[in-house]
């Protein structure tokens, strides 16, 4: 049964953080069988301090540009974009990645929630992007395609993204915390749903699971962060790109349980300040994305992230010089990804 | 405050039934202040005992065919998509849909659930079909829209339809119903979500809500049952159709909350006998209608629909001589509704 595989031996942790990670304290039942990969972000000569009896690697920015070389400049720095160098160096057929500020939740039960346990069920599991399923996921225990669900649809299609969610504070960008500081998700809605084909979704990077061979080099997110105009878009962008590709290529996206507890809001004026070319890009990146129509010639992720990359430069590179840079360094990535994850040698 | 309001002058209850009325007693807290349409089906001799204290209007068989004269060949006999009837002579501007074996379900706390309220609710704030939330109904209390939302989709579009799900025996076709006897939905899923753009959906008659305005010409529940060599596609066919046109048309479809108390599982043989040309068919019909393009001169659902009835005969009929004669018989219901349904003197 899939989901009673842990998947130990194939999956990595990836965290980025700037601080010592006591947080990982709470999640010890679930993650010590686990290795992790901590990205450090900042300073390097800061010391973060990994609780005893995890087994983790640890790079800082000196170790990304010992290990990129020139190539390192794809890497973000002073954002937690920085955690997809990570996902570059694993070696996991899976990756969970989570922000060191969520804790464990609870079901409304009271019983704790093993995220990683979710996570993995999602992504065992089939995903239906080509008919909505009124039910929910149709491959949870109690449910079922419902009543003139197609047949032929009903095998579905590989998942490679599992899009968990968030107890308490919820992801809101600057100026929603800011009207309504108070806010807090206290909603347990008990549902994982696969997103429709031909459908975009803000993808939040606090609590995310992923097939690193299915699509992993989709997974870049992006230049944020120092020397930069724009932050707090890093998951969005690699969301929007990592989307349109499994649409392409015919893989699947989840979203729903499991939660995991947010504990701390981020300050919406600096946030508000990393945001706000975001904001008003966006108006234009989305229909971007939803318009864009890859080439059938596209058949791997990185033959459709060059191309993505391309178009990138080509249709957003008039609206601000950033774009020009940004579809560079997804090109840079993409090799960065082939150097460090070189095809088996059985493979053309 | 639009959760406030209850419609009760704006909305009719319309139920299609072929025996007495009892499971209105249960109901009565929810449903005695509006006016019910019952739309008798099978033998108009019967008798239909409706509780004391509900106001109602009852059409059986005989009385469709003096309301339409041969225009009434396009509503269904011994099958419940004679429901539709109710629909066409209603003058509400909402009409709630549900059958006679749903009863009121509870919250997981143990409160009752008021469907007709949440329907309400659902109809009254906007749908977002543009782009995915993934915290759900931005307009639910204690919700928004998330991180990484165009601002510019945020007004949503007018809400048309309400879809709402069934706790206990869940909405499976005869051979799930074969394979899973036992199967019962206790999954609470605390969620309302608009069911994107471009996507299809199998809609279930049995909990429904709709705005007659916006949509209701669409809301044709076909040819079945008595003569006809299909059941049980009646809500799925209006499903497909409605969802086309509002997608066309700008509107939007919700599904989710309310849940109703489904008690009782219909026979699964009898289901199998009705609705296995519908399972072989629906491999050619939904392909249909997720390919299918209206052309932009279509600006009013019955242009929508009259297009449609066009479409399913040439590229269906070729399937069975059936979808002849449903097109025809969409052509007719148009043609009814125009007639019951008179646009107002000052439109054009």
């Amino acid at each position: 049964m899939a989901q009673l595989l842990d998947l130990k031996d194939d999956l990595d942790i990836v965290i980025p953080t700037i601080r010592n990670l006591d947080f990982l304290e709470m999640w010890r039942p679930f993650f010590q069988p686990y290795h992790l990969i901590i990205v450090q972000d900042g300073d390097p000569s800061n010391t973060i301090a990994v609780p005893n009896g995890f087994n983790y690697e640890l790079y800082n920015r000196n170790d990304v540009n010992k290990v990129l070389g020139p190539k390192a400049s794809c890497i973000s720095f002073k954002d937690s974009a920085c955690r997809c160098f990570g996902f570059l160096v694993s070696k996991k057929k899976y990756i969970f990645t989570i922000d060191d500020d969520c804790f464990v939740a609870k079901e409304p039960s009271g019983k704790e929630i093993n995220a990683l346990s979710q996570h993995i069920r999602n992504l065992l599991t089939p995903s239906t992007p080509l008919f909505f399923n009124t039910l929910y996921d149709p491959f949870a225990n109690g449910a079922d395609f419902v009543r003139g669900y197609p047949f032929s649809l009903r095998e579905g299609v590989p998942t490679a993204i599992s899009h968990g969610l968030w107890l308490n504070i919820p992801d809101y960008d600057a100026p929603t915390q800011l009207v309504k500081p108070l806010e807090r998700n206290t909603r347990y809605v008990d549902a994982v749903m696969t997103i429709p084909r031909g459908t975009l979704f803000p993808m939040c990077g606090m609590n995310l699971a992923f097939n690193r061979e299915l699509i992993g080099p989709a997974m870049y997110f992006g230049l944020m962060g120092d020397g930069q105009p724009l932050g707090r878009y890093d998951d969005m962008w690699a969301g929007w790109c990592a989307k349109v590709i499994c649409d392409h290529l015919g893989l699947g996206v989840k979203t729903g349980l499991p939660y995991i507890w947010h504990s701390k809001a981020s300050n919406p004026f600096v946030n508000l300040k990393k945001e706000y070319k975001g904001i008003y890009w966006q108006e234009d990146m989305i229909p971007f994305f939803q318009q864009i129509v890859l080439p059938k010639e596209c058949k791997t992720v990185q033959d459709c992230y060059i191309e993505l990359a391309n178009k990138v430069k080509e249709k957003l590179g008039p609206l601000d010089p950033y774009f020009e840079q940004l579809g560079d360094a997804m090109v840079t990535w993409i090799e960065a990804w082939d150097e460090l994850n070189p095809p088996p040698e059985t493979a053309n």
